[in-house]
This record gives C-alpha cells, sequence and structure tokens, in this order.
C-alpha cells in the first residue's frame, strides 16, 4: 500500500519534470489527465467543513492575532458529536479549520503559544477530530490559513515559510492519513513569497494522497475581459498558485459546464472544483451565539446537485457552537437534507441531480435591465441574474419542440442587508406571488400557483407537463422581481 | 343487497318510530347508535366537493337569481376529467353543487327553465358527473340549495316545497345511488317551512342509503354561554333541522374531541361531522378568471388529518374554471397531497394523524391578551388562538415528563384583508422568523430555526427530540404574532 503510494507520487513528479522540460519545447500542447487521487477525491465528492477557532468564543468572523488565549474556552467540547454527525449526514470527509487568519492554532504545536495548549480546555482538537475520523470511517481534510495576523516571523518571508514548514510537518506527521490540505489567505502577500513549490513537495513527501489547494486558485484571464470568478473560468485560464491539485474559489459557485483544464508555464492540468458554502442563510464560518437560521432545505438540495455535478465537489460548512458542540438546529438541517439525498449513514453513493433541459433556451422577459438581460436566467451560471424594470414581469422559455417535465428549480436572486458587523449579509427576497404556465393549444394554463420563492423554491408536480414555452408570471413583489436560475426537468422517479 | 337496504331502511324508521315513541316516556336517556350507513359514510371519509354553477361564468359567488342562463357557457366542459381527477387524488365520492342560492339548475329539470337545458351547452351536467363516477368507480353525493334566489314558487311555502319534491325526485332517479344529499341555505326561512321531515323521508325511500343534512346542523345550546360554533358542542346540544344524518357547519372546524350525540326531543342521536374546506387560500368556492393560489400543502395535510379524525369526515373544494375543466394548477395541488398522503389512485386506506402530545399541557407565554391566552395554542380547537401584545414572543409547553417527538405542526392565526368583492379574504400572516426549542440540561437548545410559517408549517425532524419543555420563540415579526395551535407528535415511520 505504501509502496503504491510513494510510487503514484514519483510517477506524478516524474510527469511533472517531463512536462516542465516538454512546455520549453511545445507550448499548449501538453495535457495532465485526471490523476487516480484526484478520481478519488471527486468521488468521495462531500464533505463537512468545520470552524470552530478563537473567532467562535468573540462573535467575529476574521480577528487580527490579538484576541487571548484565554478566550477559547468551550463547556461542552464534543469532537466526537462532530463527526458522528458528518457520518450520519452523509459527508464523506471533513475538512477541519487547524487555524485560520488570526493564527490560532487548534493543536499543541511547539512552534507558538497562541494555540489551544494555552487556552483553558488544553485540548488537541485537530487530534480529537482526527480520532472520531478514524472511529467513524471517514477521511479528515485540514486547512491551513498562509495568512497569519499572530506570527511575528510573518513579516519575513523565509522566516515564516520555515515556520509553515514546521507546522505542517506536525499536522502531516501525528493525525494520521490527511486527504486534502486547503491554503488560504494567499492574497496578503505576493505569490512568489509563501514558496508554494517547496511546500507542497513537502507536504506531498508526507502525505502522497493529500490533494492541496489555494484558494483562489485560477488567475486573470489574459485575452479576455472579464471578472475572475468561477463562472468566466475558460480552458487554460492561468493556474495562480502552483502546484495545485484541485480548485477553490470561496464563495463562488461554477457554471455548469465548468472546464477543468487550466495552464501553467505552457502545461493543461486538470483540476476539479471545491464549492463552498455556509449552512447557514447568511455567509457566516465561525457559528454565532444567536442561532442562525439554515439555508432552506429546497436550496441544500439544488445547490448539493449543481456543486457535485461535472466532478466538481461541495463542502458544507456546519460549526460547532461555542459550547463546542454543533447544535441541533443545524444538525437537524443537514439529516433532512441527508434524507432528501436518500444518503442519511454515508453507505449510499451520492445522487446525481437533474439535467436542466431549459439551459440556454430562447428565452423571452416582459423587460429587463441591459446588464442584466432574460438569458441570465437560464444560462450556464448560478450567479448571474435576469432583472425585471417593473414589479410585475414574466419570462417565457421556448424549446425547440415539446419537452416533458415534472421537476423545476428557481433561484430568485437577493438583495443583501448589510448586518452591520462587516461580514455578514441578511438576503432579502423580494417575490410574493407567481405563477408557472405551460402553453397548451391556444392557452397559457398555470400549472402551479405559488406565494414564496426565496433563495431556491423545488417543486416537484405530481404529473409531467408537456408543452414548447414555460412561463415563470411574476404577479406581486415587493420590489422588482430578479431571478437567477429556472431549472426545467424530467425525473423519472417520484421525488418529495 | 337491495333487499338489505331497504331492510336496513326499514329498520332504522323503526327505530326512530320506537325512539320517538319511548322519549314521551323516559327523556334524555335513550341513544341512537352509529348507524352502517353512517358507519360506510365514514369509512369514505374524503371527497370532492364540485362548485359548477352560473356563479362560474360570472365572476362571483352568490347571485341573485337574475344572472341570464345563456351565460352558462363552458367552451371546454369536461365533467369526465373532475371526476378522473378525483379519483387519483384519492377522493372516495363527489359532492356535486346541483343548484345553489341563484336556483340555476345544472341538470335539465322539467320544473324550471333556469337550467343547463336553457343555457347555450345544453349538456346535463349532474348526468355526465354520475357517468363519469361510475367509469371511475366512485360514489356521487349531491348538494341542493333550499334557498332560491330565482324560482317564483320560493315565496309561497308549500308551492316551494312541492317544486323541492319534484326537483329532489329527478335527482333521486335518474342518476343512480346517490350517497350523500347537502342542504344549504336553510337559514332564510324558519326552519319548519322547509318540511323537512317530509323531504327526508320522501329522499329515503327513493335512496334508502343516502345520508342527508342540513348545513348549520346544530343549534344555539340552551343552558351554556357560547358562540354556535363547532368548537363548542357539547354532547346533547339541539338538532337544528331534523332529521338529519351528519353535522355541517361551513366552513368551521370542529374541535379534536369533537362530541358525536346531539339531541332532538329528548333522543339522543349519533351525528359525524362533515368538515368543508376551499382549496384555494381564500375562501372561494366558485373558480375565478384569475389563478387563485392554493392553501399550503403543509396546511392540507395538517387539515386532512384534522379534518378526517375522530370518526369526522373532510370534502375539499376543486372547483373547473370557466372553460369547464379544472386546472393544472389545483389538479397538482390536490395530487401532491395524494402523494403526500400515500393515497394516489384512491387504493390505500386513509391513513390517520399523528397524536398531539402537546394537547392541554400547561403553556406559558410571555404576554397574551386577555381575550387570546396562551392556552389557546394547545387547546382542543383549531380555531381559537393565542395572541401577543408585542411582536417578540414567546410561548412554552410544559410536559408532566420527558416526551420525545420529531413532528411538529404550527399553525399561525392569519389577518384577514377584505379584497372588496364582499366574500372573499386574503389571508395575511406576520411571524418572519422563530426558533423552536427544547429545554434540555440547563439550556434552551434550538432545535429548528425557520423563517415563515404562514397558515400552516408541518417540521418533520429528522432524529427525534427528548425533553419537557419546548418552546416555540418568535424572533422577527411584522405584527404581532398569533398561534391558533401547535401540535408536537412522535411519527414512528419517517413522513417527508
Amino acid at each position: 500500500m505504501i509502496i503504491n503510494k510513494v510510487e503514484d507520487f514519483l510517477k506524478k513528479q516524474l510527469v511533472l519534470l517531463l512536462l516542465l522540460v516538454s512546455s520549453n519545447v511545445c507550448s499548449q500542447n501538453v495535457k495532465v489527465e485526471m490523476s487516480s487521487a484526484q478520481r478519488s477525491q471527486i468521488k468521495r465528492g462531500y464533505g463537512m467543513f468545520i470552524h470552530f477557532g478563537i473567532n467562535t468564543f468573540n462573535e467575529i468572523e476574521w480577528s487580527n492575532g490579538k484576541l487571548p488565549a484565554s478566550s477559547y474556552n468551550p463547556t461542552n467540547l464534543d469532537c466526537d458529536q462532530w463527526v458522528k454527525i458528518a457520518k450520519e449526514a452523509g459527508f464523506r470527509y471533513v475538512i477541519l479549520v487547524t487555524k485560520h487568519h488570526d493564527g490560532f492554532c487548534l493543536w499543541d504545536s511547539k512552534f507558538t503559544d497562541y494555540d489551544v495548549a494555552a487556552s483553558p480546555v488544553k485540548v488537541d482538537v485537530v487530534g480529537e477530530v482526527a480520532k472520531a475520523c478514524k472511529k467513524y470511517g471517514i477521511k479528515l481534510g485540514l486547512y491551513y490559513s498562509l495568512w497569519d495576523r499572530h506570527e511575528p516571523s510573518y513579516k519575513n518571508n523565509s522566516d515564516y515559510v520555515a515556520y509553515m514548514k514546521n507546522q505542517l510537518t506536525e499536522l502531516m506527521t501525528n493525525y494520521g492519513a490527511i486527504c486534502e490540505l486547503w491554503f488560504d489567505g494567499a492574497w496578503d502577500k505576493k505569490g512568489y513569497n509563501w514558496n508554494l513549490q517547496q511546500i507542497y513537495s513537502d507536504v506531498k513527501k508526507l502525505q502522497p494522497n493529500c490533494m492541496i489547494t489555494v484558494n483562489h486558485s485560477i488567475g486573470k484571464p489574459i485575452n479576455r475581459n472579464v471578472t475572475q470568478l468561477p463562472e468566466n473560468y475558460a480552458t487554460g485560464d492561468p493556474i495562480r498558485y502552483f502546484p495545485i491539485d484541485f480548485r477553490i474559489k470561496d464563495p463562488n459557485l461554477v457554471r455548469w459546464d465548468d472546464p477543468k483544464y487550466y495552464e501553467r508555464d505552457s502545461t493543461l492540468y486538470y483540476l476539479p472544483f471545491e464549492h463552498t458554502i455556509c449552512l447557514s442563510d447568511r455567509w457566516n464560518w465561525f457559528q454565532k451565539k444567536n442561532v442562525l437560521v439554515p439555508r432552506p432545505l429546497d436550496e441544500l438540495e439544488a445547490l448539493f446537485y449543481w456543486g457535485t455535478a461535472n466532478d466538481n465537489i461541495l463542502i458544507i460548512n456546519v460549526p460547532p457552537d461555542i459550547t463546542g458542540k454543533i447544535r441541533t438546529n443545524e444538525e437537524h438541517r443537514i439529516l433532512e437534507l441527508a434524507d432528501r439525498l436518500g444518503i442519511r449513514g454515508g453507505k449510499k453513493k451520492l445522487p446525481t441531480g437533474p439535467i436542466n433541459l431549459a439551459f440556454k433556451q430562447p428565452v423571452v422577459a416582459s423587460t429587463a435591465l441591459e446588464q442584466h438581460p432574460a438569458t441570465y436566467a437560464n444560462d450556464f451560471s448560478l450567479e448571474s441574474f435576469w432583472a425585471a424594470t417593473d414589479s410585475m414581469a414574466d419570462i417565457v422559455m421556448l424549446f425547440d419542440s415539446s419537452v416533458s417535465f415534472n421537476y423545476i428549480s428557481i433561484f430568485e436572486n437577493a438583495t443583501l442587508k448589510d448586518l452591520g458587523d462587516n461580514f455578514s449579509k441578511l438576503r432579502v427576497f423580494s417575490i410574493k406571488e407567481y405563477e408557472l404556465q405551460a402553453f397548451v393549444g391556444k392557452n397559457w394554463d398555470t400549472f402551479y400557483k405559488g406565494d414564496i420563492i426565496g433563495a431556491c423554491k423545488i417543486i416537484n408536480l405530481p404529473k409531467y407537463i408537456v408543452t414548447d414555452k414555460v412561463r415563470l408570471k411574476i404577479t406581486q413583489s415587493n420590489g422588482k422581481p430578479s431571478i437567477c436560475h429556472i431549472g426545467i426537468s424530467k425525473l423519472t422517479n417520484a421525488k418529495k
């Protein structure tokens, strides 16, 4: 087994070397295809992200490294519970944040005093989670922030690289197999200052199958004038941090036909995308004193399908609270999702979502802002949106010929309301009444009438609708309606 | 078979006679128990109510008998479709409105010209529905308004009784077995003017198993100062219209422990209650040009369980539109309900609902209006409600000892907004965010956080909660929260 891994690792290094050589000869011709470790990663597909750092105890998302270690004081710490819930909820692995931008370490590191050992509880949280992962039979991944607002050596690049190397050696040596390693906060220095080539290679020596990435993995496209968002990625866009094994661009979602090959030194590398979403309805990673509304179940179902399609991966952040346990509120929502997806207990294969028959169909809206045309409601992006200029509005999708469907998902675009904490925003939705209509004979037949859409509404029709024109008619709204996406699909097995 | 029915009928008449005699001897001692015909009616349990009269074509709920018969002009009449949908949706029978208060008859009556024969379509709608019921194997019931705003003889009581007798003879003779007969609008004359004893007996001669009733069946209780609503019924309350086989008081709902014995002439008769609800979110019997939002599925599920509990019956009004067909919008919602209840296609037994463990438990609220105390949120009535005096409010249910549960239903009380048509009202709900909490150890554990309750929210928890105190905490509201009912139950089979 170990021999196999080493062999795999050496093979890959050899390929890299060959590619490096060959790239000087023929530009853009070399492709590095999916590796077996990537295949395993894609198969895992669904992970639980865990943020439980010093911020949890201070009602904050990002802190500056000056919060006292003594504040890290869970009264009822139960890492076993976290992983037990992850397993029951069908997650294949957990990714634990071992150190966030604040620099506080969740294990007893020999190289800093800003860690759990200096806290009242003195528990090695990384160790506890690793133990529970072994117990429940799920994989362990780790997150490690490059950016460090506490560590004094951070100012000196080479000193800090040595610091990171020491800490990563601890993490990669003492906790068994690590399936993923996430680097975050790279934006705080110029890329070359992190010495990623060296760090990557050091980690791989200790954990040959560990999949490594850096957040904001892909850089500005060279010849295209678009924003650097995953919905705009094209084959051959530059890899910003190198080397990496997969891509991240938190908190964005890739488009449906997400490309997989990205370029570095005239070589194209196969890189799946790992989606990151918060279970919370807001964008909050660390748990708060006030219980937060989780995302609606419909939205989670739709995001699961979107996030795991096309060889990509989804991780959902389920943060424990200040006492050290995942609250029932979050536990229940993630179990509800598992029940919906049929993956409770983690024994069944991850399901694939329905195909959207409406993708890129010709579409006509009653009104639209120039920058947000009707076509944005059924393009391949979940983030672009159609915006009407009137509070009453409709949008029609025209199919080449009749289609039969019984599953509809509608994502409304939110207005964001600042909550005053410099981080989280409340999503506010405006649609209050709408109809779904099919053109049958000479008339529009309303086959569904509803009141609220919200982040996402999934409609499972009890009978197939057959038509070549589908209309969403918004009849009441608190503002000008705005729709990110409409999916129209045919399910052959009834879903509830 | 026929001999059995006649025998049954004669037996019942004999019992009535004996009771009549005996009631003069010993008052309040005689009880007439459930008959076999009532047993069959209770077993049917779930029917589809159909309003498709002259009002459908004139955007009105109640008309005065002067709308021209020529306006009754469906362009695509399909009574077969109505009954096909009823069967598919698990209904055991349909009740067709043959004549509403306007006097317009849905069959070709020899005794009036204000009927379908005078309309452009000339179709015997009663006949078409009867034919379809036979075809799909479900029972047929009829509604007939006593109050008649068109018929000239209405002014003369005995002439009008003769008119009714003639029409009822048509209805009871020409359309096969009729399982139920509904009289409505009795409030327009003094009770004795209808000569109900005679009508009841005439109908029974033609249809011995037909279950007969008059709307607003039960009268004012003699010794209690309460409103005449089903939630206040007590054993022995007076039967207002006599004889009848079951009770109606549209559109109210009986209380959970609905009593069954009601008094007439010192005799107690067993009388089940038939609940009437509209599929529409508003109180609308006749279909409108504008497609209406149907009741939420959660509410329909909860009302199904409430309405069919305790040997009572539920009928849901599913009105065809002006073209003569039930719209896809209504069809889909009623099929969705059938899917939820597991009765699609009508082959499976009607399910029974979960028992509310919280009924009448001690309850404490943060604030309450004097007329709407906290106890109204878990009493046996779905219509009484707790009303807070502040926009933030909570209510706690205290159990004697720990209970285990995984199913919660919450009915919010609506503010009614007049729609200006003198009939329908929009229900407006105010709660925007709430938490459900269990007292565990020394803390309130939020096991569910949600945003909107609306008419009814059903929460299927993915795991049992065990506690002796449950709190509903309303954290955001557009007005002062008001709750009709909170149900807390234990399901042993997972529900979606």
